[in-house]
């Protein structure tokens, strides 16, 4: 029996620029990587805002999906989230241009009650002092991850620090690692979150894959070896979508259960660079899906390699 | 019954400065960080120039490995090869701040007769030209693997390009295989040298670990997570080492032995960025090294994890 997941984060429209081209208005933002890919393995509670001028068509690609929109806020008059971004050749970084937070500026986390006893929580990339409303809205969640970015690590640390003692697992990728400890070496970046609160840290890296550090384990998978990548946004939110949705599924904790997990969200975030938007994800289908997670157990395999 | 492997390349005395320390005129060079950690694994054979300044004792270094030294020439009245470098806070790179050739300005790679039909030859970086005289004087070996560098990448393409199409195995560093192929992507860049001749290439990517492809399969191992790195120097040359070295000691060269053979490379790796020149690994019993192989096989399985 799945668990079902409880999603708190951003619904955005992106414009982004990449060398293989552009979209304008994209459906993006992190809730909704995440609670797209984590609904293709459990079901997703999703709690969010957007404008009035959010597209239908756009609500329509999570109800498909089976996502709970119960607790998706359409702030009257207001105009949704926006970021515009671009990657150069160096397809590792994203330059925001342009962030506009309008319907976000006064957003406030209201948890229908239904949701408030979410077995799992996934707190995607929003002000930590939100993530920590969230937080205080649930009971007794069973595993608790969270997300973050530069920008909290600059601006408020200490609310995210406060958040992070509340936490299982933070994923995060390796220059917020490095930001938020002070640290270059990736294993003392790791050992300091460790320190920080939570049990176990995902660090996604991605070209170079994702690496997993509890107090006494060490996990590292590679990125699937993709030669055309168009638009790496939302890899991270869809990583963590495939990686808790399989948790979820599972309803295992253990090392042997994020190592597995892993592999799904690789497998996910592998198909979301593929193209703009969501389209990549949501053109591959299960049989796609699959091979590529026995594709990922024969690239790390030695030995008895599965086939 | 070990393949004996044939070593060609440079023996050197290098000046490193990294943020950990400083090291003076210290036993280096292609050849010999590759030797000392194949050694551990199989006879090596050594064919390499040093001038009459080389200490004496570095010479022991490589004798009590049983390293057969027969075809390491000492160029009467000239000066080893000296290398200057400088390590950032990113230890991933290092700046060169000085060569001089010396011997290596007129070396001529002679093959000592009995070592001629040596099973394994590993060409270590040193100019193509001179990788390729050493080729011409071999007989049928059952396997020859090659490194270069930015330089010959950069200066004797044409005859890098024409020694390619000689060998089985390629390792070089990731900034090395994009400078090969003008290509960012790895994949790509991977795709491309396959087409040069080699069927196999080996990416070294410093903390990222190292990726190999085939032109059907890929895998990919992550670097050993240590806390304090003090000088990567070497790590290049002492990684292929152990991969050579493991593959000579099964005498086998099919996907899964390089896959274990790449773990061991790792291994020995890992020991050898812990301390300045060979000192890491020397210091590195077999117990150590044997719990690092270990610690590697758990680091990368899914599901049924070995202990």
């Amino acid at each position: 029996m799945p668990h079902p997941i409880l999603c708190v984060g951003s619904v955005a429209l992106d414009t982004i620029e990449t060398p293989f081209g552009k979209a304008r208005d994209a459906l993006g933002g992190s809730a909704t990587y995440f609670s797209y890919s984590a609904s293709l393995l459990s079901p997703v509670r999703l709690v969010a805002v957007v404008g009035a001028d959010f597209p239908r068509e756009h609500v329509e690609v999570l109800r498909k999906r089976k996502v709970d929109l119960s607790g998706l806020q359409v702030a009257a008059g207001g105009r949704t989230f926006r970021w515009q971004g671009k990657f150069g050749e160096n397809l590792n970084e994203a330059i925001t241009l342009r962030t506009d937070l309008n319907v976000f500026e006064t957003f406030r986390p209201h948890i229908p009650e239904k949701f408030r006893d979410s077995p799992i929580v996934f707190l995607a990339n929003i002000d930590p002092e939100l993530q920590m409303e969230v937080l205080s809205q649930v009971r007794r969640p069973k595993l608790v991850l969270c997300d973050t970015m530069n920008l909290w690590i600059e601006i408020k640390l200490g609310a995210l620090r406060k958040l992070l003692r509340k936490v299982d697992v933070l994923t995060i990728n390796e220059g917020e690692a490095r930001l938020l400890t002070g640290k270059l070496n990736l294993a003392a970046c790791a050992r300091d979150i460790l320190k920080m609160g939570p049990g176990r840290v995902v660090i996604k890296r991605g070209e170079y894959g994702a690496t997993m550090f509890t107090r006494s384990e060490f996990f590292a998978l590679p990125a699937y070896p993709l030669e055309e990548i168009r638009d790496p946004t939302g890899a991270g939110d869809t990583f963590a979508g495939g990686l808790v949705g399989d948790l979820a599924r599972n309803g295992r904790f253990g090392e042997d259960a994020f190592r597995r997990a892993m592999i799904r969200g690789s497998v996910h975030a592998s198909f979301i660079v593929e193209d703009f938007s969501l389209q990549g994800l949501r053109r591959a289908g299960p049989a796609a899906r699959a091979r590529r997670y026995r594709d990922f157990l024969c690239f790390t395999s030695v030995g008895g390699r599965l086939r």
